[in-house]
């Protein structure tokens, strides 16, 4: 597995951001995308909060994103997000071409992989930057939740 | 293949939809959600003028229904789509429990089934409704497009 420092920043940046959902009481997964080494769109999962399943980090920041851009394209463009993306945003990093996709802990469960999703073929991936941090907080925010019921 | 009459009728519906995408230059995709007979949402495809992957005539329309019923999961309700939704578009209503999905054209290039998508267990899907209005529209847009090009 290849990876640089800057996926390690950005990730950590991605990780703040799943710390804020799960602040919130939101299942705890955060995205930033950059381009060019520039943070251009930062957000968290907000499904809960707003009652709406299409609320996952990486929808927010693949439209915050474009909107930056004036675009609807992610070229040059590279996601850190801090859990494996489901089919759902799987399949809108498909339409959007983003060029780099870095996750970081994996989801047998419910990742596209898992579920046979594809991503388009000019996205590189890269799985597992800070795979330990981003399970912890999402074991924690279960362990906590299961308490709680 | 079984269908109802509602099925033609709500699928008409989806279909003016369509037509006002086809009116503002944007891939002609139109849907309606409904529970209990009634619609509570509809929404056409508005990827250009939103400059925005993620606005899919689906994906609006489950974000609509989920605040008109005050909450994240769609059971009891049904997706009427004049288009076999995409990836993306799979794995939201996946998310979203949806009780029954309609749609009409088949797409066999980009349809979550050729892409390998899953949708929920729970999910009735029909296909093949208005499929010759729907696709009829959709040959149309892109015959214009290449002439305009």
């Amino acid at each position: 597995m290849e990876f640089s420092l800057d996926d390690t920043y950005f990730m950590k940046k991605a990780l703040q951001e799943a710390e804020t959902a799960f602040e919130k009481g939101e299942v705890p997964v955060g995205a930033v995308i950059t381009i060019s080494g520039r943070i251009i769109a930062r957000a968290h999962n907000l499904t809960e909060q707003l009652g709406d399943v299409t609320a996952h980090a990486e929808m927010q920041a693949i439209t915050a994103a474009a909107n930056f851009l004036g675009g609807k394209y992610l070229h040059n463009c590279t996601l850190y997000i801090t859990l494996e993306p489901c089919q759902m945003c799987a399949g809108a990093l498909y339409w959007s071409q983003i060029s780099k996709i870095v996750f970081g802990a994996y989801d047998p469960q419910r990742g596209f992989s898992a579920l046979g999703g594809k991503l388009h073929p000019k996205s590189e991936v890269v799985g597992g930057i800070l795979e330990h941090e981003a399970s912890s907080l999402l074991k924690r925010f279960f362990i906590e939740k299961r308490n709680l019921n």
